[in-house]
């Protein structure tokens, strides 16, 4: 086969066959098919499309480009969770415990972050000592002793992936939804999964800043499990504004605990209680609200995480003693600059903010300071007096003028309180899409 | 500046300034954007385009990549010509020498041939001896002595150019308007031109393969030229057939001195002297098909073209002796299966006949047989007999059963004479683009 004739075939819109699909990605991965000739393809499907079947080919061809997990000696339905990434998104951190207290295992293959939006490896990697390379028998261990694992991905899992999404980064065909879906669906369903919950953010820190192309990208999603026998189930939820109040990677890692300890902040709470019940769902499990709110009180969902910690390593302490987590010690308020109500907190503004901290990073080989962050004090709707504190930022010494800028161009203030949104946008399910 | 940032600009069909632009290809050119990127964007530009302004400042960032050449010593006019390409279009060959002997210096820069298209570089090639790489001294030189000079480009003119053109041709990106135009047109205006004469191919054995869009590229380069101060006339001429009898190399040169001696086949000499009284035309001399006449029945051309030979290390007996050019010895012919009017002869089919015989190269790095080819019998209209030659194969011992299906099929014989199209479909100037 030939990639030119593929390639232009696509930018001519037409359709590429299964076989086609197949041949193009084994490929791309083995290096016969160029970097340049598959950005050209990925440019040319981000502007004509892939059709249902494209999609599905291309996922599965992407799923088959390496090993895939097999975890049927785990007797337990097994469920995954993902996010498409927001600012002050650590729901992953006390949602696997609680699932997995649930009766559920949950297999988790978390990422990195990069730009505005934070990962779940750079969070975790802020508890001392906590290892997130797991090899593949470690993995299973971790996963039968707790009933859960949060760690990076196999470098064998979906090849195809990884070098397509680095090749998509630098070359300006990211926000696809053809490709975005295949990127994520290729991934999760290489985990072994019984069922799987995406939590879709939309809204200003969000991949899909409008309601219609996120709702286009859970469905096309939920599709693409049907179709691999995967129950899914998605929640389209609210980042127009940061989820729970810290920013950053160690505070977000103690908001985390917080929430297991039933004492996080209300809507980080909501949304890690809602996708734990989803997840319970498409578990196939009874009852799936009762569980998930006994494992929270009889502390089961504790008992998990500290399992968890111990098995990567991790020092168990920081859940008693908060001070063990890294962080830095200089803090600057942002002052609201007028009374009034917060009109409008952007979570675009506040993960950029807190990336020129430290936080997170423009460039994949950046180092992340765990110790640095933002706190937000005030959240959409809040009534505040000139003066009083919006949030803080917890900095290294230095010039910090870029992110305060940033951080208080976030915040606006309004002479009246602002319509509230709901937090939980939508839910669709593979009946409803 | 952000390659990734521009990207994604065109590929949403946003403007780039010119300022970006120029980044842009000296980016590309030295490598700061990478292959990976300049194929993206290739695949954006063709897919959502150029604007004007854009088309204008992207054609000067081209030629603007390297050096270009200042004939401002030489007191003519200095006119060129370009052909989009097609199959036994040796126009160049005798055009040049009857334009020279017009008193307009032509330094005239060639390529070499892809596919099922020839170049003129590589019929040159064949005259034993014949060095088409000459540096800038030795390509001045040429041009002073017979006033006229067909060589290789340069590797540091339009260095962009060399490096876009390899990609788009790996990358699926080559049939796009403002990409060929800016690619001829960059080149062309490095030659330091007072005028410039396009033959824009259109039909089956050329790129444009319908007049509308054969007259969009016309115009598009037309008024590219009088942005630059270049009076640029076009022709539109078929390449639904090929031009003259000839389809090869050595057999190429052949017919070029044919035309040369007043014995050429008519559409071969009809385009030949249009597009010579257009450069003489650009060159606002008086009279220009006087001029285009008398240099033929003088032999004023005919002189012109020795000098070019023997500046170029060639070997001028090949004028009186045909049997100097390199000749395979096998011949087959192609029979009319039945008689009629032959209702089409297939450029394309007969360019890629004339490559698979080892004329044309499929890959850049091919070697090209200067003496295999094709002479073709019977023309569009002509009315043959059932076992009549329709063309003949001059080949190498060994299989060529690929290259005789190909050139079979390119025939059709019909009962009735075909409708006769024009040679020359239209004219485009700066005042009538």
């Amino acid at each position: 086969m030939n990639a030119v004739e593929l390639i232009e075939r696509k930018r001519d819109a037409g359709r590429l066959t299964d076989k086609e699909i197949k041949w193009l990605i084994s490929a791309y991965t083995d290096g016969t098919v160029t970097d340049y000739q598959m950005s050209a393809m990925a440019m040319a499907v981000f502007l004509n499309g892939l059709d249902a079947d494209e999609l599905a080919a291309w996922t599965a061809a992407m799923l088959h480009s390496g090993d895939t997990l097999d975890l049927s000696d785990f007797d337990m339905p097994k469920v995954d969770k993902h996010s498409t990434g927001g600012v002050g998104d650590k729901v992953s951190i006390p949602l696997a415990p609680i699932v997995a207290a649930c009766g559920v295992a949950v297999p988790m293959m978390s990422g990195r972050g990069l730009g505005h939006t934070g990962g779940t490896l750079d969070k975790l990697d802020s508890i001392p000592g906590f290892d997130t390379q797991l090899d593949v028998a470690r993995f299973r261990e971790v996963l039968g002793r707790c009933g859960f694992v949060m760690a990076g991905q196999s470098e064998t899992l979906v090849p195809a992936d990884r070098k397509l999404y680095a090749l998509r980064d630098a070359s300006g065909t990211v926000p696809s939804i053809p490709l975005i879906a295949s990127s994520i669906m290729s991934k999760k369903l290489a985990e072994d999964l019984d069922g799987l919950v995406l939590d879709v953010k939309v809204g200003s820190g969000a991949f899909m800043t409008d309601m219609d192309r996120a709702r286009q990208l859970a469905r096309t999603m939920v599709g693409l499990g049907d179709s691999h026998g995967v129950e899914v189930n998605a929640l389209i939820t609210d980042m127009d504004q940061p989820l729970g109040n810290m920013v950053g990677n160690s505070n977000e890692i103690a908001e985390s605990i917080d929430v297991l300890e039933r004492r996080g902040p209300a809507d980080l709470t909501e949304i890690t209680i809602a996708l734990a019940v989803e997840m319970v769902r498409v578990a196939d499990l009874d009852d799936p609200e009762g569980r998930v709110q006994r494992a929270l009180d009889s502390g089961a969902a504790m008992e998990r995480f500290l399992c968890m910690v111990e098995a990567h390593d991790g020092d168990p302490r920081i859940v008693g003693d908060r001070s063990l987590l890294p962080m830095a010690t200089e803090t600057t308020a942002i002052e609201a600059p007028r009374s009034g109500y917060v009109a409008r907190c952007d979570a675009r503004g506040i993960g950029i903010a807190a990336m020129r901290l430290g936080a997170g990073r423009t460039r994949k080989e950046d180092a992340v300071d765990p110790g640095v962050g933002i706190e937000r004090h005030a959240k959409v709707g809040t009534e505040v007096t000139e003066g009083e504190a919006l949030c803080v930022l917890t900095h290294r010494p230095g010039d910090i003028s870029d992110a305060l800028e940033r951080a208080r161009a976030a915040f606006e203030i309004a002479d009246e309180a602002p319509a509230q949104t709901a937090l939980i946008r939508e839910r669709i399910t593979s009946a409803e899409r």
